[in-house]
Order: structure tokens, then C-alpha cells, then sequence
């Protein structure tokens, strides 16, 4: 247990190792209004470290000195050691935080520009007291609902299906006409999906989907708190079928894309179940699926074709898919749940990336930044809210933890940081747990080290005999980073400068063609399913980021969630999306002659031509 | 075969008796651009006939001016002899006849009003010839093809359901993108619902349908060209359950609603089979069944429980059903047709009524009107544009020709014209056929000359025994019509009067709530599924109409089908009808303490009151 004190509130708690300090500072009986669910967005939740040591390095969206004040988001910030910590620009009355008065500077948190978006999720529940009808004011049940729910939110047409409209008469009279109505919004049109008896307004529950190629990562939350309840995540059981989309496409073409439908879909609903068991909600109060991922994973879901994204000119059937029941694929929430397959921009840059996008927001900044997602393909996204371009280069999953002998995914136990400390190496799991793999972020650390070390060369092979060993009974050389147990061979080093060197190589095509320098970018976001953790000194000395300054460079975690998590809680959010992605050009790097070519420089550490890599200030 | 001469016009053609005028028309190569479906709505058929005898009578939309002077709807009238004949207000180039020049003054008909509809059918067709998909320009196929139909409709958005999405790919590549799109309304949003190879745009066919407690009526249309292709029509085969509604609803409320909803289903299905095996049109081409009818008949097809219709406050489930899938409720239309139910008004005047009033535009008339529309139930309609009332008198069959033994409904061998010649009874069959029983028109005629000619009292009992017989070996007393066969009884012509008072107290009460006389009416519309034709000295002589001058009295014929056939062809009129809807009070005569009296006082022939019958001019 550590001790967190808010002293300038006179409030103190004590809390389990790991615990975030937002849910000790509701402990303590704070109450913050924020509002992205938890996902370092809203900037809500900003506290100042006085005294203590956070661990967690989510950079995002505070400037340097900022950070060097101790700043943090407490949503994203976790608890191992006493603190002491103050909470900026908030009074408290009783157990309800409240702005200083007067004090409307927000400006410490670059997503402001959030707070306009209304606070009514793609999906609502509304609690209406109707007055009884009598012989004078006899409306029917359905007009009477209808009627009370356009009012209420204030909007001209509403869809109700007859299979809700059957039940009105008895769930109205047996409710003394108080019940409460699930409205879903499909397109511009809101939908009527459920009445219940009674007021049942916060139990409006949404399961929040990154469908990765290797990594599926779901997220319960309540969209009427807006908060985040818990997540789970597993590999993509498509991955038999191939580590890679191209590969499962030739194998929906040849088997029928329903097999691989079935698989993503029985992942998904394993990830539902586990969530919902672990917090006791039932799928029935499950409201909607707001799902985002490659554009390739999104038509497996859907059952669609993908032969025509794989073949020139690369078309994909939709890159807007209608919200659908979330039935009709066959996930299993409520019944006429809805499920939202975000839109995306291309073929093969997909609505993750319009979700990154939207949980950065990128459209609405004046200064030039660029988006590097790592996933299984790199996808690069660049621009300002004049324009945005699109790139996707295919990097494999090593920088996911997969295609890396003792890779895994970021998970407890996994090394997902790796030092050197008094010339040893060093290393840290998440969780603190006993090490079974290492995930993205440690591998990356650990590809830095073993350069730093001079244990490999700049093409990745070892060189120091005396700190490598042959692996077992294999022909093979390793390093160890845990004796006898998780160690690094030569092909996982190949695997992994090839991921860098594509997604490097996509980044420099993109400025060449646009006539930039890395010194135009205000900002560098990269974004993946990394965890908390991701060492910017790391990914810049192996040559996946060019060497900026480092307050210009920011680890924001996992846009893609992030992003549909901002969609599914505010439906201004969700039709932004649309509007991004008309906004968006597809780059397709197969048009891009010099792209092999820069893919060759880049498979050195960082990179072959070193004294362009110096140039970048 | 009859001989028709377009004089003017250097036209002439021989056709079958019963041939309508319009067809002659068309035959004789004359087009002329009617749109309202050859329901004698549109007024764009107006001929004059110059020589001949035409025997229909339709009076509407005439003025008895123009009527005297031979003024009749080419559609509603049919060719029994040879002819001569005027089309006013048009000169022919080619085989398209067009308006003569500056003649812009169609003010003989009373209708001009629905000219400002918009040509758009509540579904499309719409044949799209798209690009093919480049590098440079590759939008998805879900997304080119949606954009495209925005761009034609000049519509904001569209849905598109994933069973059609995932059609796209090869559709569009086997048709060189060269398609037909289905795009129906659902409220607001057009949704595309099909997609076909090559222009298809020409077999959009619908399915209209009467729903009467009684007698069901169904047409077949093509919404592209707004024509009437045929109609069949039968007996409702809820009967069984019940000659009036609530019988039906205690039995649903006993059995469950799906009984009910079966047999309507049935009759429908039934007759869609019936229209298109006549006419080789696939089932799959009809995109959308619209349907008018009662509110308990709307509930019973759509499946809705009927229990509070029955009880004080007399609330249904709905009054404006959502369009569904046809497929939803078991119609066998194409798999993703449409079914409209239109919008009514309570629980006990239906949207039978809300498409007469369409039908009528009794919503824009400046002078008062009456609609009294006969069918198992009597529906009164009372106002103008400013205000609209609406009551429902529960009458019975006899006037639709059930419960009158020698009953049936208006088809071919139908008696349904009654008069005395030189002291003689004569009698006129549907299609001249040999006669097989008599239709509600006939049955007016007959009471109203079996007064005239003292055979019955006002009581409606037989006074002379020389001209009555005893029918076969029962005790009861009959006329016959036609000898040992066709005849009337003193219980039929109890149920006769007994429907009659019904309407009649029903007007006289809403007439004397608002403080009106019938000589503050501009018009009194009598409709209902009788034919072509119904006496209308008949309907006043026995005391279903008040006496007043005849120009002032319009039969209008079946004026839901018209209304809901007007409802398919025009999107605009579509939402007319919720207009109607809320414009439209509903007074429950359950409420008035004097309706008992008043039909008491009505079971005369015409009514107690006679000098009260003597004031009304």
C-alpha cells in the first residue's frame, strides 16, 4: 500500500500498488469531471507530482516544461510509491471538485478543442415519465414515446422497429408509463432499440474494439459516465490463417470469407464475455460494439470481400460501413445492440487510423504533426487541419512482440523496459511480475542497448562473442536477457529493423513528396498497442524516429481505442470521422519508384546514410 | 367492338366493350400524361364526350356544368357503344399529345392542387452509369455507388444495408458498373435496396392495398410510369373470426394477434400471386406493398395487440407504423420490398381515411367538405384546410353487401343498379355478366325503389303482399329480384337500415357540435368500394345522404386505395398524410349522450323527422 496525499485539499489515501492515481483521488473522494473515459484525452484530470516518483512516461499532450513541473494525467499515471500531489485549477466543495472560479485557462492541455463536442453517446439511454393517456389526450403508444423522445432530444424523425413497437402497450401500462428508452444512432437517424422499465439510464454499457492483425484489445466502459471499467486483450486467432492480412485474404478467397469472419467475431465475443463476467454486467446491457482496425480486419468482421483491396487498384467494397445490429455479424450484446465499424480512408489505411486522428486531433491543429501507428503494417499519417495525407507500409508484427522468438504482447510479465544501469543490463516487466517475454517497448529498448553495448553492428549482427551464446541445441546465436529463458536471436533483430525500416522508409517517401523537412513537424506522434510504456530514446537511436528534440516527440499510446472510445461517447466526434476521412489522400507507396531504395538505407541502425541522421534538429 | 372517334384529333380505334376511355385513347396512339394511376385523380385524362352514351358515374371532379356538358374522366369511364369524342385542351405532334400552348387553365378540375407533388415514387429505381475504379481514383464500391445516388437524389445521406454491400463487388464488375438501384424511403433516409444488372429503371412495381374489414382490394401499379395495371380484389378472411372488428380483436386477444395476422397475410400474398401470375411480373419486382386500412386491420397485419382499442381510452399501439421489410410480416414481395403502412388517425378512424382526405384534398380546400366513407364501419370526415374532424359509426357489412343474403361485393354478375321503367323493376349487372347477386350499390337502389314503388314502409317492412313472395319453406317474407333467386328479406333490410342510421347519426352529430347546417357544405363526398358506380338519389332517398342538390353530392369510389396509391407514386403526398394526421381531432361518439337518440331517430327510411329531411336545400 502507498500513501497519496492531495494536501493542498486536505485529503489523503492508501492505495494498491498500481492502481491509477485518478481512482485514488476518487478514493479520496474527488470527483473530477472528466470525460474521455480515461484514455489521456480530455486533459481533465491534469495533477502535479510535488513530492514522489511516477513510472509512467505517457508524454502526452503537456509541453516540457510542463512535464519538468511534474505534470502528469492521472487517468494514465500509476501508483507505486508514497506521493504527494496537487490538482491544478480545482477547489473542492464536500466530495465535488470544482474550478478555480474564473480560472477557464485550460490551456496546459493541447485538446481543448474536445470540450465542444456534445455529451450524448452513438448510443443513449433516456428515462421518460409519460402522463397516462385518457379519452381527451389519447395518443398512441408509439406516437406517445416518439413523440416524448424527439422532444427530449430535440430532433425531427425517429425510427422505431416493430418489434419495439409490439412491446410498448405492456411495457408502458406495467410501468406506470416510466420506463426507459435506448436511442441508437444509425447514419442521421436516431432509432428507438429498447424500452425497459423503470430509470436504467447509467446502465449503458459499450465494448470498445482495436482489431488489430496480431493484437485485438477490447474495452468495457459506461458511455453514460464516460469511463473506462476494463480491458482485455488477445492475439487475432486470424493469425493461423497468416501472420499478415495478404495472406488470410488469399485464404478467405479461396475458403469463403466467412471462416475468417468467424474467427475475428468468436475473438471478440470471448473478449465480451470476459469482460462482462469480470464486472457482473450482463451482454444484454451491452448497447453497442464500436469497433476500429485495418481496413482488411473491418471487412473480415463484416464478412466482405477483401479480393479487390489486395489486387490494383486496391478497392475495398466499403470504407464507410453502416452501423449494423450487432447480431447480424454475430456478436453477442443486446439483441438490437448496434455495431459501429468506424470509417476508414483506403484499402489499406484504415478507420484506426481516422481514430488516431480524431484522439489527437490532428485535423484541428494549425502546425504540421505526423502520425506513426505501429501495428503489423506501419501507417503514417501527416498533415494539419488543412490537409492530411495517408501511408501504409508493411512491416510485420515484430515491433508487436510477435515474429520475435520471445516476443509477446504487453501484458503482465512482459519486459517492456530494458536499461542499462552501472554498465548492466537492466530490465523492468509490467506489473512488476516474474519476466516471460518481452513486449514492443522492451524490444525496442533492447535493440538500443545491445547497439549501445556493441554487442550487435549497425546491420544487427553480434559481434561481441563473449556476451552472446549459442541458443540450446541450434546453430544459433543469442543474446540473454533472462538466463536460459527469454533471449534475442539474429532473425528477431532482421524481423525488427526490416518493421523499422519500412514504416522509416514510408515516413521519408511522405516528406520527400510533400517537400519537408523533419524540422517543418511541430510534433511526431507515435502511437501502438505499446501499454503505458515506450521509450522515444529508444525508438529514435534504432532509426524508427528521426532524432528530434524530445519534447517534440510524443509516445500516445493506442489512438486507435482512444479514438473510437471519443466516437462512441460523443456523436459530434463520430461524424467527424467522416468528415477526416474525406479530408485524408491515400498515398500508395507501390506508385513510389525511390521506395525500395529508401527501404535498403534504412535497414541499418539507425540508419545507413548516419550523417543525414544528424542533420535532423 | 365499339367504335371511338377522336374527331378533332383525326383519330380513331375499335375496342372491346368495357374498355376504358383512357385505353382506347392509348390505343388509338394518343399518350397522354396522366400521373395519378387512373384513379380519376390527376384530372389529366378529361375528355368530352360529343356523341354516345357513357354509362359509368363518377360525377367527381366535375362541376355539374361541365358534366351536362359531357365532361368525363377518360380513366373511370368505360366503352359500352360507339362514340365520339373530344380531348379538351390538348393538339397532337406525333403520337404525344400536348397541352395547347397558353392553355394553362385546368380549372375545371378540382384537383390541380396535386400537380405540385413531387414525381418521385416513396421507391425508385434509378439506372447509374458508373466510372471504373483507378489508382488515382479509387473510391470504395460502397461509397461510389452511394455517392453517386446522393448526387441524383440531391439527398445528404443514404443507407445501405450489409447484405447489399456485400453484393457490390461483383455486381458492379460483371455489369461494367453499369447499374439499376433500388432506393426506398423509410422516414426520412433513403436506403438502397437492391441492386440489378442494366437499367431497370421502367419495372418498379407496387402493390396497393385496401384493407377493409369486409373486403380486401389490391392493385398492381408500376411506380416508374404511375400506371394501374390490374386489380383483384376479395373477401377478408377474418370473417371467420368475427363480421366486425371487435369480434376479431376479442379472438386475437384469446389466440394471440399472430392469428390474425396469418389470415390477413394470406389474403394479401393471395392476391399479390394473383396480380402478378396475371400479369408475368415476379414478385421479386414489387419493391414495396402500401397499404391503408382501419387501425385494428393496420395492428392485425402488422402483428400489434388490438386489447386497448377495445377499452376506454381506446389507445392503439400505433397510428404511424414505421416502413418495415414486407418479408418482416410474411408479404412475398422481393426479399428487401417495403411495406408502408400509412398513417391513421386513432384507434378508430384509420388510414383509410387520412387517404381519402389525401385523395380529396379535403386538407387544402377552403370550403367545408364531408367525407362519409362506407365500409364495415362508416368514417366521417368534417372540415377544410384549416381544421379537420373525424368520427366512426359502427355500421356493419349490409352496405358492402354482406349480411344481406343475397349480398356480395362489386364484381362481374354483381347487381348494381336498381330502377323502375315504364312501372317496371330493372336491374343492371357488373360487366353485364348474368346476374349472381347484388352489390352495395344495388342494394341502395333497391331499398330506395322498393319505397318508392310502396313495397316496403318506412320502417322498412313489406306492405304488399301481391309483389312479395315467402322465400322457399321458411316463414319469412322476401322480394325477389330475380325470380327464385335473387332477393331481399326484412332482416336484410334491417341491416340496411340499421347501417344507414349509423353514418347518418354519426354526421348529424358531428354536424351539430360544430353548430353547422348542411347548407354550410361545399361538397359531400360519399365513398367506398362500390365500383364504378352508386346512385346518388338512391343513397339520399333512403336516407343515408341529406337531401340537397345533387352537384353538391360527388361519389368518389374507393378513395383509400386512391389515396394510398397517390401516398406510393409521390414522396410529398407520403408525408402529407402525418400532416393530415395531426390536423385531424378524433370525437368519440362513445362521448356524445345523444348519439343513441339520433339513430334512433334515423331508422326510417329516410327519417323520422321527414319535414326536417324537407329543410336541407
Amino acid at each position: 500500500m502507498h500513501l497519496v496525499q492531495f494536501s493542498r485539499l486536505e485529503k489523503s489515501v492508501r492505495v494498491k500498488s498500481g492502481t491509477s492515481l485518478l481512482d485514488a483521488a476518487r478514493k479520496a473522494g474527488i470527483e473530477l469531471n472528466t470525460n474521455c473515459g480515461g484514455e489521456g484525452i480530455c486533459g481533465k484530470c491534469a495533477m502535479i507530482i510535488i513530492e514522489g516518483d511516477m513510472r509512467d512516461r505517457i508524454t502526452w499532450p503537456f509541453t516540457r516544461r510542463q512535464r519538468d513541473e511534474g505534470y502528469v494525467l492521472a487517468c494514465l499515471s500509476h501508483i507505486y510509491n508514497d506521493l504527494s500531489v496537487d490538482i491544478p485549477g480545482i477547489i473542492l466543495h464536500g466530495k465535488t471538485a470544482v474550478p478555480l472560479s474564473g480560472d477557464k485557462d485550460d490551456s496546459h492541455v493541447s485538446t481543448d478543442n474536445l470540450l465542444h463536442y456534445k455529451t450524448l453517446p452513438v448510443v443513449q439511454k433516456i428515462y421518460i415519465k409519460l402522463e397516462k393517456p385518457t379519452l381527451f389526450n389519447g395518443q398512441a403508444d408509439h406516437q406517445l414515446v416518439s413523440d416524448e423522445v424527439k422532444k427530449r432530444l430535440n430532433i425531427p424523425t425517429m425510427q422505431m422497429g416493430l418489434k419495439i413497437i409490439e412491446t410498448l402497450p405492456r411495457v408502458l401500462r406495467n410501468n406506470h408509463y416510466n420506463v426507459t428508452i435506448t436511442v441508437g444512432l444509425r447514419r442521421d437517424i436516431a432509432e428507438i432499440m429498447d424500452i425497459e422499465a423503470g430509470n436504467r439510464e447509467d446502465s449503458n454499457y459499450m465494448i470498445i474494439v482495436d482489431m488489430g492483425t496480431t493484437t485485438i484489445v477490447a474495452q468495457l466502459v459506461n458511455a453514460h459516465w464516460r469511463s473506462t471499467i476494463d480491458q482485455a486483450t488477445c492475439y487475432n486467432s486470424q493469425s493461423v490463417h497468416g501472420s499478415e492480412v495478404t495472406g488470410r485474404m488469399i485464404h478467405a478467397e479461396r475458403k469463403g470469407s466467412a471462416v475468417l469472419q468467424e474467427i475475428i467475431v468468436g475473438d471478440i465475443n470471448r473478449l465480451i464475455r470476459i469482460l462482462t463476467d469480470r464486472n457482473g454486467i450482463t451482454p444484454e446491457n451491452i448497447t453497442a460494439v464500436i469497433c476500429s482496425g485495418n481496413t482488411a480486419m473491418e471487412h473480415f468482421l463484416l464478412g466482405l470481400s477483401t479480393s479487390n483491396i489486395r489486387r490494383k487498384p486496391f478497392i475495398p467494397v466499403t470504407v464507410e460501413p453502416p452501423p449494423l445490429r450487432a447480431g447480424e455479424v454475430g456478436l453477442e450484446v443486446n439483441r438490437r445492440g448496434l455495431l459501429y465499424s468506424l470509417p476508414g480512408i483506403s484499402g489499406w489505411v484504415g478507420s484506426d487510423l481516422t481514430a488516431g486522428i480524431l484522439a489527437l486531433q490532428m485535423h484541428r491543429q494549425e502546425g504540421l504533426s505526423l502520425l506513426i501507428d505501429i501495428g503489423t503494417n506501419g501507417e503514417i499519417i501527416l498533415g494539419n487541419r488543412e490537409w492530411l495525407m495517408a501511408a501504409s507500409a508493411s512491416a510485420g508484427p515484430a515491433l508487436e512482440g510477435a515474429s520475435v522468438e520471445c516476443g509477446m504482447r504487453a501484458e503482465p510479465g512482459a519486459i517492456e523496459k530494458v536499461t542499462i544501469e552501472s554498465g548492466e543490463i537492466q530490465y523492468r516487466t509490467i506489473d512488476g511480475e516474474d519476466p516471460v517475454g518481452i513486449c514492443g517497448s522492451g524490444i525496442m529498448d533492447l535493440v538500443s542497448v545491445l547497439l549501445n553495448e556493441k554487442i550487435i553492428n549497425r546491420s544487427g549482427l553480434f559481434i561481441d562473442e563473449k556476451r552472446t551464446a549459442i541458443l540450446g541445441d541450434t546453430q544459433k546465436r543469442c543474446f540473454y536477457l533472462k538466463k536460459d529463458s527469454i533471449y534475442i536471436t539474429e532473425k528477431d533483430l532482421e524481423n525488427i529493423i526490416t518493421a523499422k525500416a519500412a514504416i522509416f522508409a514510408a515516413v521519408n517517401i511522405l516528406m520527400k513528396r510533400l517537400s519537408l523537412k523533419f524540422s517543418d513537424l511541430e510534433t511526431i506522434y507515435l502511437a501502438g498497442a505499446f501499454g503505458n510504456y515506450l521509450s522515444i530514446e529508444s525508438a529514435v537511436n534504432i532509426g524508427l524516429l528521426p532524432p528530434m528534440t524530445s519534447d517534440k516527440i510524443q509516445f500516445v499510446g493506442n489512438t486507435s481505442l482512444k479514438g473510437a472510445k471519443l466516437a462512441a461517447f460523443y456523436q459530434d466526434a463520430f461524424s467527424e470521422l467522416t468528415s477526416i476521412r474525406h479530408m485524408t489522400t491515400y498515398y500508395d507507396l507501390l506508385g513510389a519508384d525511390d521506395y525500395v531504395e529508401e527501404f535498403r538505407k534504412a535497414m541499418f541502425l539507425p540508419h545507413t546514410d548516419i550523417n543525414y541522421w544528424r542533420t535532423v534538429s
